[in-house]
């Protein structure tokens, strides 16, 4: 039996003690200032507010004020917060992770920097602590309520040492948690966080198909609008695959950022962002009728749109090789009536 | 104007009516021996019975008989017929086919050989053609009934002469049926009937959530259930793209593998027999309640399987790199109690 901290009590966080416990390990969850709410709630209730799922029974729960404490003689850190939470996990808590203990992060997202260059978020923390910390990451196909219902999933977890890749497994997997390894981290995390920006561009689709049925009787099937979907998932694969490469990335990681795309198109505030803007619903419009939601998806769209800019300044690459992320970062930018630019996804090769 | 012949009128050789019709081309449509009532109905009803949508008004019906007559001065020849009709249409149609036109099939397939390698129908009826004649394909993600409803479609046209293919796509490309070029025939094809294999993998997770939901009320969602299909989504692009490789095919083709994975995921009789398969039903029964049904994927699936295992008995890969292949495989055999080999699709690397 281990004991596993688990920093930040969001959906896919609090998720994450569901394998753990199962294998029987001691699990603390410590919130966020974000998270008092939810810390209470499961406290009393043994189940989270927002996975409005049961937890599992044995959990200790941690207000902010007993980071330290949660942490203290941990033998595995998972970071849960949100990728607006990075800068916060890496000032606050990452200090306070025992030193020769693991961490694992769950947070998905990428940072753009001044040069062009994308950046993972274990790379950006692992410089900015000064002693040596092993940074690792979760990538793949996973949803925190599936994970919750222990529906099968396959994730790849990635980081600079085997070793300790092993044992992270060896502690989390289950028969239902199935975890492959990996050491291309930026590999890994870039098809994870491009899956969002993507998720944009295939759903514009799924608007198309709403604006065109808007009156329609309820129950109108999808059925008949996934050529449109699959034209844009496609040439998302196209350019997903071509920043993989730019980042010197191993391309195999496609298959990852595929089945992550695949699962992100079927549930919750991407496929609803992209389809407000499939439907020419301006971008504030939009905003307003998603209140409340953080949209990481539209950040990591933005950041990427400036990083292929600013490649394509240098002469590292060019704009016209990613005509779905630039059409998504101009309805992001407020372009709503510029239509799909489906020509411009023709190939000759 | 052009003249322009499809030769199979099932739904999609006559779907490809509608662009061409579109653009203003004459367009003649012969039956299969297997097409005759088609004919007979779309001639005075101007729809199509199993498509069920109207075709356009000016097109022109043979019947088998009539087929030089059909094909006399016709400018391009669209070859329309399914994977099991392609030594008809090698024996009886292409001896037919005018000198210099050009042939785009519509067939999705792959034949094995003893040697263990994988052919493209195109390449299979060049050679058995003694005269010169170019042969090209069609791949990329489209559904007949989608393109019959003038749904933007990309696709994606193989061959080996970039002047032909500028041609076809000029006589056929219209604002929803878009085109993209490539002079690799086969990693178009291979990602075109690959699809068909793997689409069966990825909806064994539709039918694991079935067999878990029976008598469940109507309607249970299957938002709960994308986590499986997302790993099986990913171990397909995984194998698809090794298989690419096995070819000597571009790799890039992944992406039309991805998008017509997609597609077929969400329709017809492959995921209807993928999801019996997942609901353990042997597959002798399987094939008892779809009853008519031609299974293209089933026979694909089979042939992609004994050309992995020539390979590898030649030592040119391994079938453990394969594991979701090899349990379709085993699925196709009869061995309905095997469950999904989800620890088999763990990597480390």
């Amino acid at each position: 039996m281990k004991t596993i901290a688990i920093v930040g009590a969001g959906m896919m966080g609090s998720a994450m003690s569901i394998p753990l416990a199962d294998n029987g390990h001691a699990v603390r969850v410590v919130g966020t200032h974000l998270d008092r709410d939810i810390i209470d709630h499961a406290a009393v209730h043994h189940e989270h507010p927002t996975l409005r799922r049961p937890l599992p029974d044995g959990l200790r729960y941690y207000q902010l004020e007993a980071l330290e404490e949660a942490l203290s003689g941990a033998d595995a850190v998972i970071g849960g917060v949100s990728s607006f939470g990075i800068d916060w996990f890496g000032n606050t808590a990452l200090p306070l992770v025992p030193e020769d203990t693991p961490v694992l992060m769950i947070t998905k997202g990428l940072s753009d920097t001044p040069d062009g260059s994308l950046r993972s978020f274990p790379d950006i923390l692992t410089e900015r602590i000064k002693r040596p910390v092993s940074l690792n990451a979760v990538g793949g196909p996973c949803t925190s309520y599936e994970l919750a219902d222990r529906r099968h999933s396959a994730v790849v977890f990635c980081g600079k040492s085997k070793n300790m890749l092993h044992r992270l497994k060896e502690w989390l997997t289950t028969d239902y948690y199935h975890i492959s390894l990996s050491s291309d981290v930026m590999g890994v995390e870039c098809a994870a966080a491009l899956k969002n920006a993507y998720a944009l561009g295939v759903t514009l689709a799924v608007g198309l198909w709403e604006a065109e049925n808007a009156g329609m009787p309820d129950g109108a099937s999808m059925a008949p609008a996934y050529n449109p979907q699959a034209a844009l998932f496609t040439q998302s694969m196209r350019e997903m695959r071509a920043i993989l490469a730019l980042t010197g990335s191993d391309e195999r990681n496609i298959a990852y950022g595929a089945g992550d795309l695949y699962v992100t198109i079927f549930g919750g505030r991407t496929r609803m962002l992209g389809s407000f803007l499939g439907q020419g619903i301006p971008i504030h419009e939009a905003l307003q009728r998603l209140p409340g939601v953080t949209l990481e998806s539209a950040v990591i769209a933005e950041r990427t749109v400036r990083a292929i800019r600013r490649l394509a300044e240098r002469g590292q690459t060019e704009e016209r090789l990613f005509p779905l992320l630039m059409h998504i970062g101009a309805l992001l930018k407020g372009a709503h009536d510029q239509p799909i630019p489906w020509r411009s996804f023709e190939t000759n090769e």
